[in-house]
């Protein structure tokens, strides 16, 4: 481990335009930057020097207009919503407010986007900081909300001469129990701790951690490792757009499953959930088969159907129980097909 | 701003037990503590001290069960399952896998639950460090995973002596514009600062910030401020859950609402969303009054369904496909009442 760290903050660097070179920039106003430095750059001047701006008008609907279409192109899907709040996934996969698109630290007539690959930003000030002599480490760091937690904190988008995680898989305590506790994500950490020393109004948009043990540096690593897929992601949308999900899955659900059953076993404790769910909102003409009157199993599993009032709002509120049925099933990980008949409704049953 | 930081381990604390006195530990290891130093002291050592550890079995089945009784024990609410994971909110309302509960650090006999109080504890540990005559700031901090990104860092659990928070709202940038970021969690990015100087195995379990400027400090200050409820929390259950909540809403929809219909106005929009939502997957002998249709506003707007197929099966799809479209209203925010009579069903609608 380290013996410490120095987190110093760079300033002077003064505005930055299009076509800037950073690491002339950086260099000159911090003259003191040594190898095995870690650079903590904030992204908008990343941004800037690539000319990732898109021209707004000042004020107006019309700007409002423009905020929309630069969130929109920004933006590979939504994630939630509430007020005014977008929180998208980027196309680079970053989740966050408004794809990150920000309107400070610029003038009226310009939204900053975020660097269109912030690993290669980082390799790429890396590798001109080399040119010069300097061997550093880069970290391309921005201002992120989190689920959970009030307030913001700084993190990684890009990072080239650092490893991003440190990993203490197969490790062991003093007490020898191995580590459950495993990936760390230091960039992260790294980045926070770089703001620390930034400000969001005083121009300084550079920190140096000195101190930090950079080994086993790969070329490959980068910030991009941090992402998760919204498919590994137990918190890929907002809690209201995933019950929407739900309530669409419900109402959608076709009476036939759009391919053959698959015809999995069935768990009778499952079915028993799903009709304990509905009992108080069935209709009191509607009977249901118990779930141990299941018959078969797998494909061949069954639960029947039937109305005390065969009349025609008997047989629909019939209908609409075995909706009701075929839904709770649903949420129990059980597909159905419904099979209308004249004495009732079959539902065909299977494990999905 | 600060001029800069140092971030510094401390060495040589060793084992901490019950009954310990951390106050004397870190001072007898940090002899060079001074004023205005910022301390993050990693939760599982104040745990030791207070004695928040629980017996457990050292292997086996009975391990198991004791680990998932202490689990329960400490969680207020499950946010996510997946797998063997376990996402809760604990009682004091952090966000975390396994309600924080440790292995690691502990010999085999012994788990190690969060600080009841962390951010008492962090006022105690400030006073017993003022009581030997140094003003520090305490961070207690512990490693949490995240939504969305990959890896883990140190935030703070508990505080004191240190503003949690820094609120920007009301500055503004060199161009003009007031800030939108707004507020920074400080002990947060403090917290994982610290972490990157301490190890997992290295028993360096506190580290020390020199040199951040701790201005304006409140007694009430403390990390419970970072806590965001869960009614405030975009996402405050995990995506299969929340598609759970919507897929019981659907199977639980009574045929009408528990009380009368709030009357309120309709968007006719909303209705042709819901409609077209459901098109694919109403039986064909199904008819459902357009949109425009509606007849009147508010608590008197209705949509009557009715069938080409006046057989008992006809009816029982009549039934399902009104459920179908009263789901999907909810979806849209629209509240039903459903009135079967012998032509088919009347849908009595309003907005919620």
């Amino acid at each position: 481990m380290t013996d410490g760290l120095e987190i110093r903050p760079v300033r002077g660097i003064g505005d930055v335009v299009a076509g800037d070179d950073l690491a002339d920039l950086i260099t000159a106003a911090a003259p003191w930057l040594a190898d095995g430095d870690v650079l903590v750059v904030t992204s908008k001047i990343v941004s800037k020097a690539e000319g990732r701006l898109v021209e707004v008008p000042a004020d107006g609907p019309e700007r409002d207009a423009a905020r929309a279409a630069a969130l929109e192109s920004e933006t590979a899907r939504v994630v939630a919503r509430r007020g005014p709040t977008t929180i998208v996934q980027t196309h680079h996969g970053f989740v966050m407010a408004a794809a990150g698109i920000d309107a400070s630290n610029v003038d009226k007539t310009h939204l900053v986007l975020l660097p269109a690959d912030p690993d290669a930003s980082a390799r790429r000030l890396r590798a001109d900081l080399r040119a010069r002599g300097l061997d550093v480490g880069v970290i391309i760091s921005d201002t992120m909300g989190r689920a959970w937690r009030n307030g913001l904190t700084d993190v990684a988008l890009g990072a080239a001469g650092i490893e991003p995680v440190r990993d203490h898989r197969g490790e062991t305590d003093p007490y020898g129990n191995e580590l459950e506790i495993t990936q760390m994500a230091v960039i992260d950490e790294l980045a926070g701790a770089g703001e620390l020393v930034k400000g969001k109004v005083d121009a300084v948009p550079v920190a140096v951690v000195r101190g930090y043990p950079r080994s086993g540096i790969r070329d490959s690593d980068g910030a991009a490792v941090l992402l998760r897929d919204a498919a590994s992601d137990m918190f890929s949308l907002g809690t209201t757009e995933a019950v929407a999900t739900g309530l669409r899955t419900a109402a959608q659900l076709p009476d036939g499953p759009r391919a053959a059953l698959p015809g999995l076993p069935v768990d009778p404790a499952a079915v028993d959930r799903a009709l304990t769910a509905i009992a108080d909102a069935v209709s009191h003409s509607t009977v249901i088969a118990p779930a141990e009157a299941i018959t078969g199993s797998g494909a061949t599993a069954a639960l029947h159907l039937s109305t005390r009032d065969a009349s025609p709002a008997g047989f629909m509120r019939l209908g609409s129980d075995a909706h009701r049925l075929r839904v709770a099933l649903v949420a129990e990980g059980i597909v159905t097909l419904s099979l209308p008949h004249e004495d009732g409704i079959r539902l065909d049953l299977s494990g999905a």
